[in-house]
């Protein structure tokens, strides 16, 4: 990492992440500085990827679709690595997270409301993967809140 | 809900989904629309509430920031309803999600990387809410892939 991260960048962060379609005029003018500087360290961001994703938070409810998370544990000594790979490419993964604590992996499931083609496709995931201890499986009914940063 | 919701407006949802600073030129480009509709269509889908926010995806290990995500599990009869909004507030509890399954309620905690800090936190969150039966924490380490739709 060449660059340094500095206050402002978290700031213009924390405003993206409360509206990540500001334009740079309405960045430039909350901020107190120009849509050229605003421009260049969002450039900046993105090149050091520090910014991985401008995205949108749907309601799944109101789209139809399921929200499934599963926890993964995996028995010591489990290639995760290997694991991620594998199912990266599925289409319905939508979501991969590696971490560390109570589980290793968490992957988050989206799909147009289904129970039973949901539990076919969470049967298929678990069964494709070595090694699994334990699974949590929990559906989210309610986004409550939602600020990133 | 007056208005449903149709193919294009899943398409939209996925397009920004993939990049949420599209332009209105870009994506009536894409979808083979006039800025007009793509804007008109927008407007409807954020006062329907089926977009929720547009927002950006950091990468929290590069701003020196801890991600971890507490799965709560409440014993039968907890006012769950209560609970959120005891810390609906809480300016480090960044995302909230009611669950069933597994877990009845999911929190997302982000705040600087000091474990001392995140321990306390995660302390004295838990303990002012009652009922809870047992308490996952997981801590992130890496997202891997982040496609919301």
């Amino acid at each position: 990492m060449r660059a340094k991260i500095d206050r402002a960048d978290i700031e213009l962060i924390k405003l993206l992440s409360k509206n990540a379609r500001y334009t740079y005029k309405e960045l430039a003018e909350i901020l107190k500085t120009t849509r050229q500087r605003i421009s260049r360290r969002m450039d900046k961001l993105e090149k050091m990827g520090v910014i991985k994703k401008y995205t949108v938070i749907p309601d799944f409810e109101k789209l139809g679709y399921v929200y499934v998370i599963l926890g993964i544990t995996f028995k010591p000594g489990t290639d995760v690595e290997k694991i991620v790979e594998s199912i990266k490419e599925d289409e319905d993964v939508k979501i991969i997270e590696r971490a560390i604590g109570s589980h290793n992996l968490i992957l988050h499931i989206v799909a147009p409301k289904d129970m039973k083609s949901i539990e076919q496709k969470i049967h298929q995931i678990s069964s494709k993967m070595e090694g699994i201890d334990s699974m949590d499986v929990t559906f989210i009914t309610d986004i409550v809140k939602f600020d990133i940063l």
